[in-house]
């Protein structure tokens, strides 16, 4: 990006920054609560406009805020129980190479469990124990427009913990798969497109072909 | 890699692929065969040094065959079960981008089990039946030296199917497994350091590693 569309981009963005949340009175209790990647300033406003603490608080952001709002950007941190970024974003917001260094200090700026989402190379989920668990994207014959990967892969991940009302690190995992095989069907069509017609049926057989990919038993 | 030191490179390899592999007697007869990383032609004749047919032969090669001498590529990959490559050497071989279609058009040239290696992405095995199984790397504090990692990974892989003296897909599964445990601890000290002083216990601790990473139940 060269500075002058930066600029522009910034400009914009600060607009967007005074986009005011407004939040409608019957969704002020919510149990469970997606902050899409806007700014760091209009999620904190959103969480603060809230009237009882949710059950979860999940956030996705980018690179972008890390460069310009990162002080606000730490501070909703402290709010939110799971991130999702990308392997990139969370190289350049911990300063470790290392995935495995950079989940734990990630961790120790509020949130108790990461995404690190690697594109076509999966996903993976740090728990709030510790734990590691990884979930492979689906090799796809053709990616047609990855635009909106990540947005779909972070509905799938809280709609399915939404649907259960479960949030341990268990249901996380398969809410990872879920949101893995929505972003997978996302990719195949332009936009919004494919998910737009998915079916529950169209859905379940994407998830057999996760299990089939991930299913093994260890013999000794 | 300049001119010079390229055309220095194939005048060494030239010679390499003038080296005659004597296979003793006592190894004429193997059930299980792991072709390493050197000239298609040296890889040939010792097949053709072998007085029965194995059970498995399992073959690694490299982008710099595909250079220079594809046609006996192409002809010793007949004669394959299982190859191992990596993402980009798949792409080259194949003249596909989506490793899907390369893998079908991989498997059509010989081997009917495909490895692809995506280094700190992890495994793809493609089966004799279409299947598809992915394991992951273990995400790691640090990389020390990645060098052998695909050999130990090959090693590990057919050491296993040895082992249990199987080549089903469901025993191909565990061996990528194995393969990726091992190559997990090869990168880990310089050299062949870790792998040479392993035993048997720190294999099992990082097969849990990987059990713990790849285990779920996918509930509906």
């Amino acid at each position: 990006m060269d500075m002058n569309s930066r600029d522009t981009l910034v400009t914009e963005l600060n607009v967007l920054g005074d986009f005011d949340p407004i939040v409608p009175q019957n969704w002020k209790n919510p149990e469970f609560v997606m902050l899409g990647n806007l700014s760091p300033q209009v999620q904190l406003t959103t969480l603060d406009r809230l009237e009882s603490k949710p059950k979860l608080v999940v956030m996705d952001t980018m690179n972008f805020w890390m460069d310009i709002a990162l002080d606000d950007l730490k501070t909703v941190l402290k709010k939110v129980d799971v991130l999702t970024i990308n392997d990139e974003e969370a190289r350049q917001l911990s300063g470790e190479y290392s995935l495995v260094k950079a989940a734990r200090k990630i961790r120790e700026m509020g949130p108790h469990t990461l995404i690190i989402k690697k594109g076509e190379h999966g996903a993976l989920l740090f728990g709030n124990e510790g734990q590691v668990f990884f979930c492979p994207a689906l090799p796809l014959e053709e990616v047609f427009d990855p635009t909106g990967a990540g947005d779909t892969f972070a509905g799938g991940f809280i709609g399915y913990l939404a649907s259960v009302g479960r949030t341990d690190f268990e249901a996380m995992k398969t809410a990872v798969i879920y949101g893995s095989a929505m972003a997978s069907c996302c990719v195949e069509q332009f936009g919004t497109t494919k998910i737009a017609s998915m079916t529950k049926e169209d859905l379940a057989a994407r998830l057999d072909q996760f299990r089939s990919m991930m299913g093994y038993e260890l013999q000794a």
